[in-house]
């Protein structure tokens, strides 16, 4: 099988963090390509702009974006009429509207179009997934809450519109909400807490259910200074499962479950090998769509100003 | 072809304005029942609630929703379980993600649902529609400003989150601007206006684009007294094509063009027994997500208070 060549888009905390280690470590998958305006990756082609990585790369497989969002569709767009399949990483966009013509784009040519959500390929979301399908499940309850000095020191962009604020953690636990749960849902009420000085906000509570008297209930804090909580947990007749860690550790029924160790960008880049070979795309946007009628149902309440 | 019989459910101002009027016009659907706690409709059988309409009426075809959007999922869920049509009033729902299981629904039983968006059955539209598909179009303005307080008096849930505020009435304009043009836009910046006392918009700036350069310009507001705006401009090689007065008149470069009368509502009703009779589901959410991505990527500014 030939191996997939990748140019990388957005060289920040994410790429050097997360895609570009994977994608050294992913079999059939190469990094042979990075633009950004400012930085560089070692022992690859840099460029400035992805208009002049493809001019000089023709040959070139794939392109993974990982710019923040609001720049995103502009550049899936041109690398998919430049025949590139497309990794995005989450969310897909500053809309949802815009990631209906990339599908289109990308089915018309035949190529991949992956709106990847790292937090699925978490060890613990596959076995809550099976765990759930034979399970008669009475409640969820989410937990998000971190420190966003600690994992977003000075990204403005957060906080901006289209940044979507405590979403863009809290969209984590909606991608595997939607995974592991064997029924749809959707929001009947939510409040945001907008700091005063802030376009985007800082927490939110949020009530689900999926029309059959399930209640599932959210709470997201980018507050939260000490232990960090990213907590998952699901009422069944078979005892309480609760995924924690983000999904690294499961426990069902107060057991422990073992569970394999913390891979979900290497799970991504497999995925996304798999799904260029078998020439199909993944585009879930439930996440994003969940997000968006949270910003259109809830109610707003102003917080104290966030420095 | 035999009659199809339709309870309405909701009996406020749009279900006497137009549905009951329309549903007495239009051949081959008759209404045959209402339900509402506080209102009743002469010449059918009238029922406090939607349980005790089905109940009574194991053989009622179809059920035509006109509440506010909060309340329609349960009882579309309601209705399609009882293996009814529903016909749903704009918008189709308060959240997007409410809306894929009932299509999910509708689809498993080969029922019919039907997201109707009454604007697109203005008899400027489909000219419209059929003009733009062959011109090169180089820009598109909207501006749909209305007085609140003399089309929604009383109207308290329209100012509650979910009710939308000045999209109630904008959807109608972005159910054009998306039926009509050939290829679909999306949001690239917004402004929201907040009266500081209400939870929905008064007023919205929005710019799309349809990802190729072509900029779409809107503005909604609610605080227009004196003569009333809803026009949408479209400027193409073969010169200004306007539609005005919310779709019943249009003119292009200048001339005005002749088009039938207003028949809004008798349009969904005679769609929705073809629609019925084919089997056919039409669920185009595209006018509500265009408004979500408006309240997620919109910038929020807080104005004076309504009262």
């Amino acid at each position: 099988m030939k191996t997939i060549t990748v140019g990388l888009v957005g060289v920040g905390k994410i790429a050097r963090d997360q895609h570009i280690p994977s994608l050294a470590r992913t079999p059939g998958i190469e990094l042979v390509a990075a633009c950004s305006r400012n930085a560089a990756v070692e022992g690859v082609q840099n460029f400035a702009t992805l208009t002049e990585m493809l001019a000089a790369l023709p040959d070139l497989d794939a392109v993974a974006l990982c710019t923040p969002p609001h720049v995103r569709h502009a550049l899936a767009a041109e690398a998919l009429a430049a025949g590139k399949h497309v990794l995005l990483e989450k969310p897909p966009g500053a809309t949802l509207s815009e990631i209906e013509p990339l599908i289109a784009a990308a089915d018309a040519k035949g190529l991949t179009l992956f709106a990847t959500w790292h937090s699925r390929f978490a060890p613990g979301v596959a076995p809550a997934r099976d765990f759930l399908r034979d399970a008669a499940i009475t409640g969820v309850s989410v937990e998000w809450k971190e420190d966003v000095r600690h994992w977003h020191p000075g990204q403005e962009w957060i906080w901006e519109p289209g940044g979507l604020g405590v979403f863009d953690p809290g969209i984590n636990a909606l991608s595997i909400v939607t995974a592991i749960l064997p029924r749809p849902i959707f929001l009947t009420g939510a409040t945001l807490e907008f700091p005063s000085n802030r376009a985007t906000p800082i927490a939110a509570d949020l009530a689900f259910t999926d029309g059959d008297g399930l209640s599932v209930t959210a709470v997201f804090d980018w507050r939260q200074t000490g232990p960090q909580t990213w907590d998952i947990h699901v009422d069944t007749d078979k005892g309480r499962l609760t995924l924690s860690s983000g999904g690294a550790r499961l426990a069902i029924a107060g057991a422990a479950v073992g569970i394999g160790p913390e891979a979900e960008y290497d799970g991504i880049y497999a995925r996304f090998a798999e799904l260029v070979t078998a020439g199909q795309s993944d585009v879930d946007v439930a996440p994003l769509r969940h997000v968006a009628d949270a910003f259109m149902l809830g109610r707003r309440q102003t917080v104290e100003t966030f420095d």
